[in-house]
């Protein structure tokens, strides 16, 4: 059977990556609609944490298209920025989106750190919120350090300076079912699958 | 009687706040020679706390030139970038030193942060280092919250869009006896004055 839902967002790679890791986790057909399909508003995020901006736009979503929504807000934190980028990650460059311009910043940012202090780990919280306004949020985590120069052409984001704890590849060079079988945002959306309220597990 | 010693930074503005706070605290004349006028080489600084970069740069200092040295590392942490930009304020945009693309950077990153989530302290670390190779580390905190656009044309770095608890001005629009009475700089530098060796103080 086909479940329909709504991702809140206008990004076509994590559009594919979410719903391969939704199907997967629901062991059923799943059609994802997004935002963009949708032509559904802009939410400002002005929460403060990754749960806050998760459960804003999928109420957004959910209210403004009916259906029940998923929404994720993921990040990644690095150890010696305290956490930063962090829920900032897609606008550190100061331009909501541009992820050459926010990894070569970062690169710069830590150009002095050495490599024992390039800890660093992707974090998402993923949010349902139901047409009724039920809601969900669970965090997944993916720890690994950055290196000093991009490798790899898959994933996007900040994948190509990431390299997860026990690989010697950047997140860029896995390949998406590797990434997709570990990554923090598979984790908290199997997470969050799993707490679905019953009309959508 | 005359106090000499070397600071560890090349800026002009900052050599003038610290020669000030120091003669204040020390109670006497002190001469104040710079990186720059004696031409010391530059420090990387690989440290991940404002402590560890500031004793860095006075052991460099201290090394390179003979006499007593003294340096501050100081930067804004921001409440919701988990104390970020922190050790790395001053190449906040990647560059070091370019005070204006920094805080415009820092504005644009928290466009979408409420009233209420903008929480900042200045940090300052100040370091003595001897010719014996003595060592002293103290750091100050100066609270308060940031504005979206900057005001006020005295202080440096992100001065223009910081307001101190208490405060309606920016401390750009403080003057420099007002700032330099309860800055983050002058509580490290007076702990720290109150703590030089005998010699020194």
């Amino acid at each position: 059977m086909t479940r329909r839902f709504v991702l809140a967002t206008r990004n076509e790679k994590k559009r594919v990556e979410l719903a391969a890791i939704l199907g997967q986790a629901l062991g059923e057909d799943v059609e994802v609609l997004t935002a963009a399909d949708l032509d559904l508003p802009e939410v400002a995020e002005t929460g403060v944490t990754f749960e806050a901006n998760a459960l804003l736009k999928a109420h957004s979503a959910a209210a403004a298209s009916g259906l029940p929504a998923i929404a994720d807000d993921s990040g990644l934190a690095v150890d010696v920025l305290g956490g930063a980028p962090g829920i900032f990650s897609a606008r550190w460059a100061g331009r909501h989106g541009d992820d050459a311009a926010n990894l070569r910043l970062l690169l710069d940012q830590l150009a002095d750190v050495p490599d024992e202090h390039r800890g660093a780990a992707f974090v998402c919280a993923a949010a349902y919120v139901g047409p009724d306004g039920a809601e969900r949020v669970h965090r997944g985590r993916f720890t690994g350090r950055l290196i000093r120069s991009p490798r790899g052409d898959n994933g996007f984001g900040y994948d190509p300076i990431f390299v997860p704890e026990g690989e010697e590849r950047t997140a860029a060079e896995l390949t998406a079912a590797e990434k997709n079988a570990r990554s923090h945002r598979f984790l908290a959306l199997t997470a969050l699958a799993a707490d679905l309220p019953p009309a959508l597990r």
